[in-house]
Formats: C-alpha cells, structure tokens, sequence
C-alpha cells in the first residue's frame, strides 16, 4: 500500500468504527437490528470522507467534520434501503437487502429511522454554521428523491434523452456528494471561494463516478468488478452508453438498442453486440472523454485550494476513482 | 360559533394556506403532486396549532412559530403516508390513500420527500435555539419510528400487555403531540419550567386522545364519528379497552376477547358483544377515567402558565378533545 493508501484506510477505519457503533439502542429490534445491519454492510465510504478531507483542506480538522460525514453515509444508506425496495434489488454487497431479509414495511421503516439518526448526529456538530448545514443537507435529501423519482419515471419511458440522463444523476449521485464537500468545508470555516471550489469538485468527481460506473459495466474485468459484465444491458437499463449510442445508430444497430430500451432484445447473447455498437457509434469513446474531461477539471479546481496533505489526498481520491475497477 | 371557535378556525386557516403554498416545485411530477395532494388533505391542525399557542403562551407571538407549526404538520403527513402503506390502507379522511391512487414507490418516495420538506421550512425559523429545536424535532421522528415498529410487531404478537401498548402509543402519537407544545415553548423562548410545562401538557393531551379514540370506536354516534362503530373489533386491533378487558375477563368473555386478537371472532355482528364485556370488565369505565385523569393534569399544569389568550385557548383545546365526537 502507498502512503495515501494507507490514510485512506485509517479514514475508512475510522468512518466504519464510528457507524458500528452509531446505533446504541436496541429495541424495537426490529427497527435497530435491520438498521445496524444496513451500517455494517461496509462501502468505499467515499462520501464521509469527502467531507473529512474538505473540512482540513480549507484548514479545519477532520475531527470537527466527523459527526457530519457519518450523517452523510447514513443519509447514503437510507437511499439505498428505500431504492432497493423500489427497484426490487434481492442483494447489495453481496449480501441480501433489508426488504429482502425482512420485509418491505421493516425496510420502509428503516430507511425512515436512518434519516433521523442522520440528522441526530448532523446535529452534534459543532458549528455555529449548523443551521446552514442543516440547510445544505436537507436539499441533499430532496435532490436525491427527485433523481430517485426521475430514475423510476424513466424506466417506463422509451424516449429518456442524454439531457434527461444527466439531470438524473446529478440529483440521485451527483448531489450528494457535492454536499459532502460542501458541508466539510462550510464546517471547516472555508471561504465562499473555496466552499465553491469544493463543492463543484464534489460535482465533477461524482458526475465521472456515475458515468464510469456505466462504462465499466461493458469495459470491467469481471473479477474485479464484482458484477457480470453487461447486468445494465441484460436489464434494459438506460446508461450514457445507452443513450448517447443511441443518438447516433441508424438501422439495424439502432433497432438492436431500441430492442434493449423495450427489453425485448436483453438476452445476455446480446451484450457483445450491443458493445460493439456502444464502440461503433462512438459512445465508448464519448463517455470516457466525458469522465477525462471532469476528471481533469475536478483535479485542475484543487489548484485553487492551499497545499495540504488533504488536498493531495483530494487528488488522490479523483485518480482512484478514475482509475478504479470495482 | 364561540369567540375561541372562531380563533380556531382562523389559526386553521392560517395553516391550511401555508400548507397549500409549501411547494413550489411541480417536477418530478410523480413526486410533487402526491406531496401537495398529501398536504391538501385537511385534517384538525392540532399539532401545528399547539406549536403556535405554546409560542405565545411563553411570550412570544404565532408568526415566530409558524414554520415550525408547518414543519410538524407536514412531518405527521409523512407518518401518515408511509403508516398507510404497511397498514395497506386504501383510503385516509374519505380519499384514497397516496400508494392507493399512484403507487407504493411513489408513497414511499413521496413520504421520505415530506420528511425533507418538513425539515426546510423547520430550519426557516429564526432563534439561536435552532439546533435545539431541529434536535426535538429529530427526537420526534425517531420515536415515531419506533412506535410505529412496535404497532406492527404487536400485530403479530397475542400477548401484548396495557403497558406495552401505552409505551407504543406514547411513542406512535404521543411524541409529536409534546414535541409540538416542546418545540413552541423553545422558540418562544420560555423559561425551562414552562418549556417543561408544556412538554408534559403535550404529553398528556395526547394520551388522552389515542385512549378517547379507541373508546370512540364503541361508543360514538357513527354519523358525527365518520367511521363504522366497532371497526377496531372487526380489524382485530389491539386497543385500550381490549387489553384492559383482557386483564379481567374469564370464562366465555375471555374467549370472545381471544377470539378477536386470533382474528377468528372479528365479525361484525360480535362487535354488541365485544362491546358489552368492554362493560361488564369495566374497561369502557377505566378508559374513560384514564382520559379524564389526562385531561384534568393537563387542564391544571396549565395554570402555570401566565394568563394570555394563548393560555385560555390552550384550556379550550384540551376541553375539545375531550368532548370531541370526531
């Protein structure tokens, strides 16, 4: 492991010891026991360390933003309950979903409880900002059920264009995350430049996270990345690739995709096809231009910020992201 | 109508036309219009209208308190939401219940959007206790929770006790009702004693009125009560006067009360019978008496209170709930 490595790990150490201990009661058990589990299911716990590592690079500690960034990965966890009962998602990180171990009121529920216990520990923080932060983070929550509601219309819907496509993630992912750098430095007492800074950061690497999470579902090591290759086209999902390859195929290639949309074509015997013409049309190339291009804004944007060990860890989190295969 | 009628119906007003200007948004449509369907719905205002009255009756005025009034409001809708979903209710205050007329992932989405909405207009109000406030507010969320997990874990259980089912009424409807009276005397900024004072009247007041509920089942005329007399026996619920009566029953009025909980004596032409061993336990006696007992506390902490208009409608209040027949 690098040195970087290595202080991501303590972060996330740090992130995952504070959510196991997060939850003190234990009754209703039906209500804290799915909770816990659903804090313990472990992530790459990026946003809560986001909003640590904003907090110190406009010279705050990562203590003072701590409370807030276990609010955020509990806010993230809520979504994701109440997603998988929407979507009907049996398993999350290799494990079953709250719905699916319990049941559907259990996990409605939860999702419930867990945006409360995010703004319980939202609360402690010491700041004589909280009020702004709370703030921040309420139009997190609301962002992320309007980009839930679009995704859900959208499944239904056979003319979704790329527009539609990214406004949707800004909401659902990109927010966020542009919250998290955003509540970190607020906390941290940055400036309005470098909040701003933050926050746009926090945009970009979440935008490029998002659209490379479409990427590797056709481009991934199968081992690697944990899922099987082509899941999103098997089920019909409109991705980038998707959408901007549709924007440009004619003919036969342009039935097989409207064929994937109406998911009568999404036999996995298909997914090569379908690659070939996400290579064809030029959309393999465009999304991997558009998660270059955020990329190198978010990381040009850190030049903006002091030189700190936080910030060359900002750097290091936009390269790991980039260049991550899972 | 009286003078303190008249003043009821104004504050009514007041919050029926915030409530029907909160959102501004229309899109996403699936998720705007459930909501404002949602706040358009009516109901009796209590909760918001006791933030309002214990504002005043510490000092300060109904305005200070308004958004929070709203806030409380619009965060018992979302109960009320989420609640019909796991309680597959198809219809709330004579229409259709949100997952009835759209669908459950659009009542799920749209309750999680109501908690976020209830915590933006909270976080308008303008006092330094705003992190005091917004914690309350937290606190009442959590245990909503939890009353409402406990309410459906008694579903299934045949031994719920008295005291089980005070713990889970406190939590259920209790909590919102003292947070409300809480929350009001915190931004009017009243002294500890009075913010307690009021705590403890919400508290009571409402006790009172889940007990007077469930009494309200069998002894209401159904024309003024809305609903079919008896409906909680031929539902099975596990109410006040049930599980009192059960403490005392023998013999064949033990088995008819059994025979409810299993679920295999709900029918309707049993509910005279069921009504008639709420008598002869003296179960319909000791409800009543546990509402007036409520009642009179609440009525008497009041006179802690300075004499203000506020106060004197505070005394109206709990006098309406206590004869309501509604």
């Amino acid at each position: 492991m690098t040195p970087l490595e290595k202080k991501y790990s303590r972060y996330k150490q740090l992130i995952d010891g504070q959510l196991a201990l997060l939850i003190r009661k234990k009754d209703p058990a039906s209500l804290y026991e799915p909770a816990q589990y659903v804090l313990d299911a472990g992530g790459k716990r990026i946003r809560p360390l986001l909003v640590m590592l904003s907090c110190e690079a406009v010279g705050g500690t990562a203590k003072q933003a701590l409370n807030a960034a276990i609010a955020i990965e509990v806010l993230h966890n809520f979504t994701l309950v109440h997603d998988d009962i929407m979507d009907n998602a049996a398993a999350r990180r290799g494990r079953a979903t709250v719905h699916t171990k319990w049941d559907s009121n259990v996990a409605i529920l939860t999702g419930d409880a867990l945006v409360a216990v995010a703004y319980q520990v939202l609360l402690k923080t010491k700041t004589p900002a909280i009020a702004h932060v709370a703030d921040l983070f309420t139009d997190g929550v609301i962002e992320v059920c309007e980009g839930q509601a679009y995704d859900k219309i959208f499944e239904s819907r056979r003319d979704v264009t790329l527009d539609e496509y990214m406004l949707m993630i800004a909401k659902k992912t990109g927010k966020l995350v542009s919250v998290s750098s955003e509540i970190g430095a607020v906390i941290g007492n940055g400036s309005p430049q470098n909040v701003r800074t933050l926050r746009t950061y926090g945009e970009l690497i979440g935008r490029a996270f998002q659209i490379q999470d479409d990427l590797l579902d056709v481009v991934a090591d199968e081992k690697t990345f944990g899922k099987t290759i082509g899941g999103d086209i098997v089920e019909g999902k409109k991705t980038f690739l998707l959408l901007k390859a549709l924007e440009c195929a004619r003919g036969g290639d342009r039935k097989m995709l409207q064929s994937v949309i109406d998911k009568s074509g999404t036999a996995l015997a298909n997914v090569g096809r379908v690659r070939e013409i996400y290579e064809r049309t030029g959309a393999l190339a465009v999304a991997k231009t558009a998660i270059d291009r955020d990329i190198a804004r978010a990381t040009s944007l850190l030049k903006k910020l002091p030189e700190t060990p936080a910030r060359a860890m900002l750097y290091w989190l936009s390269d790991m992201l980039l260049n991550r295969h899972f």
